[in-house]
């Protein structure tokens, strides 16, 4: 146990992947042994992740003898496991934690489901062709109103949010979750115009280190194009 | 802060409800002041609930002045401020913390997933004109297999596990969360006949106080009948 002993397999873009990389660059352990697979090639069915996580999926992570898959519960385990080392995820007094945990955990379960699910891995799972029905279209549009008013809701948030951490005054488990979600939206064609605050946030805390040297780098080549852009115009 | 301070606004039968109640059970404070309210009187969206959970969802719940409503989230405050009130929902150890907290994550996203959003809320989203048809019956078919596979990943878990935990020696986290949802595929038809250690775990967590004395009362009056019974023969 120990960055010595640490190992991460991600892949590029993967959400999951980053709040993971995250969390472990904000703990110190952003130079421990990594294995970038390529979802394309099927990087997440190899022998290596199959071993450590049967369900195929990243992120794959082990520090010695013990394996944490899910990117929530990488973060609590390194907070756990690794109380006094880099930054506190999760803050000591009760009440700060109340509000860290209750904003992770929300920004996880709607944030997922209204950008991810609903929006984006819904388009995917649609045929081309069925793009272009009614029934695609007034579903997208219902799901596209839902994720407006949650996104009021973090716009408010962090306009509340004196730091510019939507946690509290430092940053936290719930920027980790927060940011890769607001990042997605601008990776996918939202311009934030409508959410200043979250624009804001977006720019600032790129610039964190542990969050500029894990951005994704295939998003780094270019901006997705096109009909790629599911947010263009739309948010 | 503390026993006499804390609040909990319910609905019988919500599986994160349930969560909260159990976890609360545990820690001893199963006697604090609550609220039934009832969906179909729109209680969720009551002023009382609105005031401390502005998306009009249960659970709602206080402690003071601090308000946590996720209910993964309220288990995790709940261990965090009363770490030596009752059960200790998450281990000390860190291997162990670390099996339980990847458990009831794991647990958390994929059933929640595969038995609620993919089967039921799936199928209660549908026109009931709808669900003849075979697009529908495709999908929800490819629902089950996909759930099926899950349930076999739950059932080794289970089947491990000596102590009849499924996060380790004693009762944890990873029971509150898996056992609800073990508790819906009975409550929805199955009979769980292809799963003898989650009947199993089913049967004797069941007796458990925290989860006897907390079981969704409407859940007692009667079983679901006809067509409601999702899973009979279908598990």
């Amino acid at each position: 146990m120990g960055k010595e002993d640490m190992h991460l397999i991600w892949g590029s873009g993967s959400g999951p992947c980053w709040k993971a990389m995250i969390a472990l660059a904000e703990k110190g352990f952003d130079d421990i042994e990594k294995t970038l697979i390529e979802f394309s090639k099927k990087g997440h069915k190899s022998k290596e992740v199959m071993e450590l996580n049967s369900r195929g999926q990243v992120p794959t992570f082990k520090d010695g003898d013990i394996i944490v898959n899910e990117s929530m519960a990488i973060c609590l385990y390194l907070e756990k496991a690794y109380p006094n080392s880099g930054t506190k995820l999760l803050p000591e007094e009760v009440a700060d934690y109340a509000k860290v945990i209750q904003l992770a955990i929300e920004a996880q379960e709607n944030l997922n489901m209204k950008i991810m699910i609903k929006c984006i891995y819904f388009t995917w799972m649609t045929p081309e062709e069925k793009r272009e029905g009614k029934e695609f279209i007034e579903a997208f549009e219902n799901n596209i109103k839902d994720l407006k008013e949650e996104l009021k809701i973090w716009e408010k948030h962090v306009k509340e949010s004196e730091s510019g951490h939507v946690g509290g005054k430092a940053f936290s488990l719930a920027d980790v979750v927060l940011y890769t979600f607001v990042a997605y939206l601008v990776r996918f064609g939202s311009s934030l115009d409508d959410y200043p605050n979250l624009l804001k946030y977006y720019k600032n805390l790129g610039e964190r280190p542990s969050i500029a040297k894990t951005f994704p780098p295939h998003w780094k080549e270019g901006p997705l194009e096109g009909k790629k852009l599911l947010f263009k115009g739309a948010l």
